[in-house]
């Protein structure tokens, strides 16, 4: 799953009808200190997550195996918050 | 999902037939404030896009969970028109 | 999909017993103007198409979604030939 | 499958629920020597593996083909621990 | 489908029960020549290839299409032996 940050969010009225209620989040591929390294994208969020959370994200076909997502016309999903990462034995990211 | 520039379309006569009545479009992968990064490709349109507006694409998969790309052999979908994109407090793009 | 110029074509005796009857195509990645930029790969030819052609490619399961690739072990379909592309007002690609 | 080297380990409260009881480890593409080159990604642990272990990671649906990663919204599975690896005629890599 | 040459194998005692007698083999992208060009991966075997040969490789869920391959976390599978691969009129690659 890509490490990403959750950085802003995208409004789109005209969408497929299976997209109704979806919550769209445009996110960035980070480092393992959470840094932003990729570009943007946007992916449906299912766990509430906010601008500035570090997320993990699945893609392709695994994007649909959550609930909200089921048959629906996505390809990335939010599918959990990152408490803490940890590299070696150093803590390099830990939620604030 | 991509953050896409409509920038034209395309047109194929001999194709499989379940292509037949699908609309080519031409994509680029755009930036957060609407501006075309990448090369370009071609997706399905679902939602009457057209050049020069920002859209979301379904890769993969994916875009065959819409009514219009079910079983079809296409690997990119256009299901959503961007109306603005947020990041941080600013707002990176609004629809003209 | 994919926008591929076809440049060659590629022999294999010894092959999944799925693949029997396939034709495999050497094909690359294109720009819109028809010239090609990405690195070689191989297709599998749906719609009659041969070196010279500008065509689209559908990859992953999408690659399996027509009649002549169902099942099969592949990943990157011909599903069309293109006769134009239209960027902006200008026609950048015509087919000869 | 893609070679990786396990780095760290992730830790997420807030997770799909399809998620809970999966094990979440940082893992970077490796070289054939186990020399990490790539960019870190978390995936899902299937065979015990830890730091420093050199492991493959099927990636996509094939990713949820495991007892363990059944239906969840997963896109990255660790399915084997290299013992070693064999380039040409020389041992490139070997589990210490 | 990936152009691709077989540069050498890999042993995983520890491994998904599913990958039980599955043949790992190492492998690196190549160009029309046959020289190898991208970085190292690792493919199942299901037509008997060795070291040296080139071979097309199917990825993601295609790689599944298989007998040996089906309901298998395998993400990449060699499909067929490349006898020969032509470029315009030049015969760019046989097999020895």
């Amino acid at each position: 799953m890509l490490i990403a940050k959750v950085i802003g969010s995208a409004v789109a009225t005209i969408k497929d009808e299976k997209l109704i209620g979806a919550k769209l989040l445009v996110v960035r591929e980070a480092d393992v200190y959470g840094e932003p390294v990729g570009k943007p994208s946007v992916a449906i969020d299912t766990v509430n997550a906010g601008t500035g959370d570090l997320v993990l994200i699945a893609s392709g076909s695994s994007a649909r195996q959550t609930l909200e997502t089921k048959d629906r016309p996505v390809d990335a999903v939010i599918m959990a918050i990152l408490d803490s990462l940890e590299v070696g034995h150093e803590t390099t990211f830990r939620k604030s």
